[in-house]
């Protein structure tokens, strides 16, 4: 047995952010790797994703932290905040070292949520035995994990798309949304549009994601912009941002439409507070639905995720932009990255 | 035949509210009754409602409006902005002084949308004959109308009320409030919320229409108020207001709470534009369900409608408040009062 690393180096979160993040509120620092207990294993990572939702769990965004009082969670909710000084967590790929579990051998590639470090120790039974069978591992983090799963059920279960439906996804170049406007394509939409923060990224949309129309919203009013591009409203809109985008939206929705609110890009950013100006009479007047969509409530969709997707990647029907960042101690620039459209499609580590 | 009367006395739109309605913008002034042809009956107007989404109608909020290009609507919407120099309309009953029809009799009690007016001249297929059974008529405008099925079918259909839930309904002293809180008492709800503006007002609903609580809104932080009156949270919020009690729900609200979205008395007063600081991250953190409910899109409510809520009110179940106005010349005054908080229940004009 080769001789086993007794450290490794991971992100401590040294402060909250308020709101965004800034260097000093994290620190990559060395970590002490306890010796191997049976029913453990030691992981050397290989990858780790980075999510937009994590700038929520650094600044425990919850209800107790505004109100001051408890309030009632959501008991399937994976919104567990950072704990201050500890190592941060979240979606990662590694390579087994040393196993002391019998289902797990050196060599064994496994998903698992102890990333932002270089190696991790685990029960054997938190992590998950990957086998890629041809495919990159690296998607085992993206269309092939949660964000494959969250844009898959996303639009077919909590938004019900339906053939010929017109489709809006907003951060359309995002992990989720570059393939929630492809899986609109793949299962019927009439009209899929999607929007982006720059006019190369709405290129790439239309080019390389099969969005048959694509909006800079930094290029003008996005309800206008919106309306032109679907005059006769929308049926289905995948909401990623929130803010000035679900309003919009609202504004140019069919009646019956159906909103699924998946991500707050502009929630995170602006520290929560505020929140979005819905216009509320509309989404009255044209009797819209709005659901809040997390992916841990939606397992039912696995099945049909777990046969649908590979096959559609395989068969070269859907493409997984990326944009990876090489080395440990660029995560944090990687994390930085997604609030800046910095980054296409899934965002992650190499290590 | 008694001499038919050939003028009448209604109210005119001069100019659109912007945002609330001044005195002004309308006019009670002299109309010709035109002489009536086959087909119509002449009704004396002896009630009219008044309702807050008419300051909706006067204003003429439609999405052409606000944005200069044409958008999708809901064909089913009753949503008509009402034509400036027109007389304005709305629901009212009435006595039928004449008729050209053989389906309706002088003296026959009719339901239509010709309010704001003393006397109107109607094709008789566009009245309905109301047989009220030793009901008071004005109920025909209240519990037993549009209000009474979009409380019921809003609470029920739309809200997916069960049997042990938590309720919260806004503006409770309200025309339709008034009548969802007690509905949702009658149909199993563990405890039934409201909110108003007035100490005075919540002693009512506490004492006259059921609720267990009642939160005024005007007394302090409404989301901190309704934490402490729902520690375990809310399963169904039936809105009335919007804007912060929205907000203040969403807040407060259990995992998988249904938000059904019927009124925004709150929107209406602030011309509409901003709309209301959604908390979405909450949304999707508890997977929240809101949709915007009209009752026009409800009309399956309308069996179990008839059958429950005669016999509710006929058993002294549901008490039905009411606010009333004396004479045609009071109808501004009164569609004012329901925007001071001067009203409970059911507003109308006595003619």
């Amino acid at each position: 047995m080769p001789k086993l690393p007794r450290s490794t180096r991971g992100w401590i979160l040294n402060r909250r952010p308020a709101p965004t993040l800034s260097p000093d509120d994290v620190t990559l620092t060395d970590l002490a790797l306890p010796e191997l207990q049976d029913g453990q294993v030691l992981i050397r990572n290989t990858h780790m994703a980075v999510l937009p939702s994590m700038l929520g769990l650094m600044r425990a965004d919850t209800l107790d932290q505004r109100l001051g009082v408890h309030g009632p969670h959501n008991p399937h909710s994976a919104y567990m905040p950072y704990t201050l000084g500890d190592p941060m967590t979240g979606p990662a790929l590694g390579e087994v070292l040393a196993s002391r579990d019998d289902t797990l051998q050196p060599g064994d590639t496994v998903r698992h949520m102890l990333g932002w470090r270089e190696h991790a120790t685990a029960p054997a039974n938190t992590v998950e035995h990957i086998q890629p069978k041809g495919l990159p591992p690296a998607l085992f983090l993206g269309a092939l994990g949660l964000n494959g799963l969250t844009a898959y059920a996303g639009l077919l279960q909590e938004g019900g798309l339906r053939t010929g439906d017109v489709v809006f996804v907003s951060a359309a170049g995002g992990s989720v949304g570059s393939l929630a406007g492809q899986i609109a394509r793949l299962k019927g939409a009439a009209r899929v549009i999607g929007s982006a923060g720059t006019s190369g990224k709405c290129d790439r949309l239309k080019a390389e994601l099969g969005f048959d129309t694509a909006i800079n919203y930094t290029a003008g009013d996005l309800t206008k912009q919106l309306h032109q591009t679907a005059p006769d409203g929308i049926d289905v809109y995948f909401d990623n941002v929130g803010g000035d985008h679900l309003h919009a939206a609202i504004e140019c929705m069919r009646p019956h439409g159906r909103i699924v609110l998946c991500g707050m890009l502009s929630q995170y950013l602006s520290g929560g507070e505020g929140g979005l100006p819905v216009n509320a009479s509309a989404a009255i007047g044209k009797s819209l639905r709005l659901t809040g969509f997390q992916v841990f409530e939606h397992l039912e969709g696995v099945p049909g995720f777990a046969e649908e997707m590979p096959m559609w990647i395989a068969n070269h029907q859907i493409t997984c932009p990326q944009t990876a960042f090489d080395g440990i101690d660029r995560a944090h620039e990687a994390f930085q990255a997604l609030f800046h459209g910095h980054t296409t499609g899934q965002t992650l580590v190499r290590i």
